[in-house]
């Protein structure tokens, strides 16, 4: 992100030791506050109640958390340092269930833990601490190349439409989705960007908005029902969201919402982008019928985002509140990843960027 | 609506005179409280925060509140009374662009002066308030004939889907599209509600999901971006909603959002019903490409439905706040109103219950 905002998640030294220090995206965008986790606990709670978000974001904050782990553990010994590391790692993982990029961290951290064979305790250590901080920083990096293999996809004087926040806030910085914002902005193209306010958590108005405005990118806040209204009048020439977990064949996890936002392109013929580091491909689920789709609180819809003191509903309605949704490859123009832009059909496209 | 509900609007006597009483519906689900409008300008007023909105109830607040002008003017000549009329006519109808029932109303009220040419300025007024509580008491009658009318496309135990509220509460009584959902509930069908949220003013969340709740009808809340995963799941057998305004050729405006719910039905194979009297079709207009959208004031998303102490988003990011889109008829399966079930082409069937 720019100067003026600091590191969405990183390794912090504090009076009370080190810690995973990150922005407190639940106060955002009324207050800028960093919150320092000096337990492992602190780090899986924010997780669980996004203070930190955003898939590749997740995968960093958890890689930080074993590092973290690590350092706190009070063992003696090898096994007793691997023992302390695989409590944390399950704890990391029971977070949140749907992005990919929270357990392909925890496996980077595994093999760092493997190849560190010859290590002794404090070795093992400074390994775990250093692989940890070459995932965020390589995150930083795969956003920077996603946003300029997007160049080719992004006219002049595009308007852009994006759902929810694949933004720096969903990462280690720079963004996703937002990533290909920036880099077109960057690049002189004069875009315009419509962001869906994505309820129930608002991280569309909350995060897209306050990430653009920061930045001077121009910006229309719009709910998300209104997307349709404004496809129909002709004023969006392409959509670029982020991902949570892409399958094999190229079907699309992400904050629910973004199906709808698929069906509405395909039928006004706007591309759908997908902005995506390879680490949140997962080449093991044959579709994306098989991803896990977290249902959460449904005071997340009931109580406004939790900022309204009553429910806006009756309070006894039964609410059904899923997280995110699938949007089938079919609906899928391209998938930008570090490696390049992957075209239909996807299976091969997303295969042979792995072996490359 | 229920014994235990006031009506949404009616003519009333209180202490400082005849009033047009009606529901405050900015207060639900909070509160129920009464606002009694003896002015023609707090009427105008009432329409324009939507302390009575919908269609049909705007048409009824609108022709009652012409009946308040005629017994508040101090004309002692019909000349007089009807240059008092004018100007009442003229505030009332500056409210609210969209919905066509409004304009329909005081069309009705045109007429009744009209007819009522041998009478004196008591007379007169008489004339008016009977036609008023006419349109009224009309307008649930339309509203009953609606429902039994939709009752051959409502199959047993099927999930409907509504957006915004076309209910009691926007209509007279009974409501268009939740009386298609109260007539296949009394009939024993075991319907359950599907209820779009509606951002921005939460209409369904606020005024659905109360009035469905307070009759006991099964019903579940969701945000609008919800709608589209929801019915990949094969949770959705038919889509119900009101509307503001029906072009001649079927094309449909409705609450922002509705269009986006066509299109996701189209895709589903999911029929898409529209439930409105025939004062809801402009027969005037070709096509929906002629029908005015208001836009309305952007606090209405920053603020989260005026709700919220602080905007959700940063105070400075533009907005769009369209309140209304235009459904194409292509997208229709049906529109049911108080005359029987118009199927394709919407043309000839809207046209033939004009003149039956």
């Amino acid at each position: 992100m720019s100067d003026k905002v600091p590191a969405t998640v990183e390794w912090a030294q504090t009076d009370a030791g080190p810690a995973v220090r990150m922005i407190d995206q639940t106060r955002l965008p009324g207050e800028l506050v960093m919150l320092d986790c000096t337990e492992v606990e602190q780090v899986a709670q924010a997780i669980e109640r996004l203070s930190v978000r955003g898939a590749p974001a997740i995968g960093c904050a958890a890689a930080l958390g074993m590092a973290l782990a690590a350092h706190l553990s009070e063992a003696e010994t090898m096994d007793g340092l691997l023992r302390d590391l695989a409590a944390a790692r399950e704890r990391l993982a029971a977070t949140r269930p749907t992005a990919v990029n929270l357990f392909w961290a925890l496996e980077q951290m595994d093999q760092a833990a493997r190849e560190a064979t010859g290590a002794d305790v404090e070795g093992l250590k400074r390994a775990l601490l250093q692989r940890a901080q070459d995932v965020v920083e390589d995150d930083l990096q795969r956003c920077h190349a996603i946003g300029r293999n997007a160049l080719e996809l992004i006219e002049r004087g595009a308007n852009i439409l994006t759902h929810c926040n694949a933004g720096a806030l969903a990462t280690a910085g720079y963004g996703t989705a937002l990533g290909v914002i920036r880099a077109a902005h960057e690049a002189g193209r004069g875009i315009h960007v419509w962001a869906d306010e994505t309820r129930p958590l608002l991280q569309g108005a909350r995060l897209t908005a306050w990430e653009l405005v920061t930045e001077g990118i121009p910006c229309t806040l719009i709910c998300d029902d209104m997307a349709g209204y404004v496809m129909s009048q002709g004023r969006v020439d392409c959509v670029v969201v982020g991902s949570d977990r892409i399958a094999a064949n190229g079907d699309v996890a992400n904050k629910i919402g973004t199906y709808t936002v698929a069906v509405l392109a395909a039928r006004h013929n706007v591309p759908f982008y997908v902005a995506a580091p390879l680490s949140t491909v997962d080449y093991e689920l044959a579709s994306g019928a098989q991803i896990p789709i977290e249902e959460r609180d449904h005071d997340e819809v009931r109580l406004l985002a939790y900022r309204a003191a009553e429910p806006v509903c009756p309070p006894e309605v039964a609410v059904y509140n899923p997280a995110f949704d699938v949007t089938p490859n079919e609906l899928v123009a391209a998938i930008v990843t570090e490696k390049g832009v992957a075209r239909p059909p996807f299976g091969e496209a997303l295969a042979a960027m792995a072996d490359g």
